[in-house]
């Protein structure tokens, strides 16, 4: 069996989902693929946890009964207020996995904590997009310098693979990418066609179910969707950033708009797409026809048209939850896991 | 730039797709991957041609022009009757490609082609499905033992990579696999519902366009859709036989089993389903609903739906086409060389 050490940064909803997959899944693993993942530290913004030998199943599943911030209180493995540089100090992880909060601005404190973790020598996992949307070249030479491998699949339709699904088009001359890669803004979009509700009316509903953050900005603003194409343009080759995507506001539409499409026989999606030769990436709501297959991409769920030299690629699946992000982390500790213990 | 060396086994419509997209795409591929791809070697039923510096550009468009089983009569590298042995004794590939016809019987040629190739020390990728079909886990152990890659992406819904994609979801359990995965019998349906024209008289019309073999018996007889199943079976670790699989006949399909479904509003598909946890995998002409996203899937497209233990992922493209298939060798071909040249 190859042991690996994983540290988890960040201990909010997904870093608490990947904890309990490993608790429950770790053994179903172990037997399908000879590797054991021992979590030997947990991080969160006020603390961590610590632990050598790795934390058992019932450890994991115990530290995630405690409140936010405070798992430095875990006796007898809690840390107050140790950061990244005290917890390598004490563990030497396999992989680092990034799942604190996105911030576009600075990309902290992600940013530097995948840094040292490279300078460190440690592979990183990454569901956090503000440090890739920032420093995607920069992170990606680092770790090449330094030997390391960097996964990220979870920035993008969670457990769906559409980031391992592009890194596999090699032979292809990628041309457009378009699609819903926001679950929040879709569901709003579904429910005022389907409920015939105002935008404010939609966006309640989506945030009593927790689908909607308090503040929707990030989704509604389209910021989300285009940190996902910056990601996208990177994995691609072909870079742009943040500010390079035109975006729409979903806040500002009138529900006439969409009473407009539907007597059209249309109806309105926020897609967003890249047009690679053209270089232009944006986030809009946009007409399309009935019989497109995105007009039947309903509530949380997300899709994306590949147009390639080609061919044309459909994927559809949903974009985010909590179990799906922990899913597609898993895949990537399991994919370096596999190149750490046998070669590729 | 890293040389690579490359060997094409087999020189019909796929072999021959395949040269001309290196002949086309290898300066693209040179400025993009620092790869150069060099085909040292081709071979077909009676004979080889075989250049150690490798083919220029030029050469390989001039031996795409000749008749089948002719390319031993290209002067000077042409060799008449020259076999895998031969050819390996004149040249060391680094890639060997296997592009021989299937057969299901007996998976000669391309079954010994492969052994003989991973005994010489050479990565294999491999469009022939019948070797993997009758031979997984052989070949992939003998493989492993060598420390020898194997890559077969070409093999099921060709350009659209569905292989790569079942490859990345390590950490979920897959329940069940179910699609449109032959293109030839998804045109003949389609025909027969749109035109309401007979079995016999869509498959005409299939075969005028290609799109159907003189003799199609391993299409609509479901043998080439059960064998896509066996290759899917085994790269989810849950392998079945050829013989596990039950299929049904569309050349036995009666016109008024269409009119039949249309009456109650559905439509009939010959869907490929393999039902991991009760280990059940057919091949059948079966009755979806007008809302399935399948019973959009029409003419040569396939789709593939993946439903998991935490969520359901759908995947659409052309599943056949010369070119199409040849890009996916050229994936798998790229992906081995960045292996061999930088390690993953």
């Amino acid at each position: 069996v190859n042991n690996i050490k994983i540290a988890i940064m960040g201990f909010g909803n997904v870093g608490r989902s990947l904890a309990k997959l490993i608790a429950f899944k770790g053994e179903d693993i172990e037997r399908k693929y000879n590797i054991k993942l021992n979590v030997v530290a947990i991080a969160d913004s006020r603390g961590a946890v610590v632990r050598e030998e790795g934390l058992t199943p019932y450890e994991l599943l115990k530290l995630c009964e405690l409140p936010r911030s405070y798992i430095f209180t875990y006796e007898p493995y809690g840390i107050p207020g140790a950061k990244v540089k005290e917890i390598y100090s004490r563990v030497a992880p396999d992989i680092h996995i990034e799942v604190t909060p996105s911030n576009y601005e600075s990309g902290e404190p992600g940013l530097s904590n995948i840094l040292y973790a490279i300078n460190s020598g440690v592979n990183v996992v990454i569901a956090n997009k503000a440090p890739l949307v920032l420093k995607y070249s920069h992170i990606m030479q680092y770790a090449k310098q330094r030997g390391i491998q960097i996964r990220f699949k979870a920035t993008v339709m969670a457990g769906t693979p559409l980031i391992d699904l592009l890194k596999s088009l090699k032979g292809y001359n990628i041309e457009v990418i378009e699609g819903i890669i926001n679950g929040t803004t879709n569901y709003i979009l579904t429910e005022m066609h389907e409920d015939l509700i105002p935008y404010s009316d939609a966006l309640k509903k989506a945030q009593a179910l927790g689908i909607a953050e308090p503040n929707p900005d990030l989704d509604v603003k389209g910021w989300d969707a285009a940190a996902k194409l910056v990601i996208i343009s990177n994995v691609i080759n072909e870079p742009i950033s943040l500010n390079d995507v035109e975006r729409d506001d979903l806040s500002k539409l009138d529900l006439r708009e969409v009473f407009k499409a539907i007597k059209e026989n249309m109806l309105l999606k926020f897609i967003a797409k890249y047009d690679v030769k053209e270089k232009r990436a944006l986030v809009k709501i946009t007409k399309i026809p009935r019989d497109d297959i995105l007009s039947n991409v309903k509530g949380t769920m997300n899709a994306v048209k590949i147009k390639t030299d080609i061919n044309n690629i459909v994927l559809i699946g949903k974009g985010a939850g909590r179990m799906e992000t922990a899913h597609a982390l898993m895949d990537d500790i399991l994919s370096i896991a596999e190149v750490i213990s046998h070669g590729p």
